[in-house]
């Protein structure tokens, strides 16, 4: 079972910035910092500014900041955006998928069951909790006080 | 959130047997009936068998069946078989995957909770639950009674 790279990606940006609350981050030090594509995280970027989880000031000395307090950003709500339409298998799409019997299948309710008790445990925690240790964060990330 | 085809196939598969259990099914009938391919499907008939849940016998009137009743035949454990190494993020890998902040990320932690609860929930059914209905599955299979 696994998430998107887009899920993982958003969650160490949304980490990233929960080390330095204040500081406005670029995409580049982000990317570097983590050692993967700038490309992709622009990607990430844009999805998470739609979804109100992070802010961004253009221009020179601009950047990017959490929108909310850590405390107010809900990893379950979160995946649930960044999975989207990702569903554990093509019998969840609108049309049923190509699966002959995802009409009377029983084992359908049954992994619906499942990811909604993985979601719940999702939703049972914050940014704030799961970065409560930024200042470990901070460091490894190299990341300069605001 | 998705699983991979592999489980997918794997369930159809016992789910196709579980509609007639006494009666020998071949690959290409199984492949037919879903519109799969039967080179997939020959993959997934050897993970089954090798994992106990089917047993084959070859040659003329030979087959696969379920090697055990239904009702002992456990969804989490046939997917956690299937799934084997496909974990949420790559931080789940043995030396940590290439995610810098890997060692003190307490994201990961929330995360092997959430699939935790997932399997939990697939646990608690097994095959026999899942095939309940299994007129109506041997029906739009098309699948002859034994």
């Amino acid at each position: 079972m696994k998430l998107t790279g887009f899920t993982d990606y958003s969650l160490r940006v949304l980490l990233f910035l929960a080390a330095e609350p204040g500081r406005r981050a670029t995409i580049a030090e982000i990317a570097s910092a983590f050692d993967v594509s700038e490309n992709h995280l622009t990607k990430v970027v844009h999805h998470l500014g739609k979804h109100g989880w992070i802010e961004t000031v253009r221009g020179k000395g601009g950047g990017m900041t959490l929108a909310k307090a850590p405390a107010d950003i809900c990893i379950g709500q979160v995946v649930r955006g960044t999975e989207g339409a990702d569903m554990p298998a093509e019998c969840f799409a609108d049309d049923g998928g190509g699966c002959l019997i995802s009409g009377c299948c029983r084992l359908k309710g049954v992994l619906a069951e499942a990811v909604l008790a993985f979601y719940a445990v999702l939703d049972k925690y914050t940014l704030a909790d799961i970065s409560r240790n930024r200042q470990v964060l901070g460091k490894i990330l190299k990341i300069q006080a605001a």
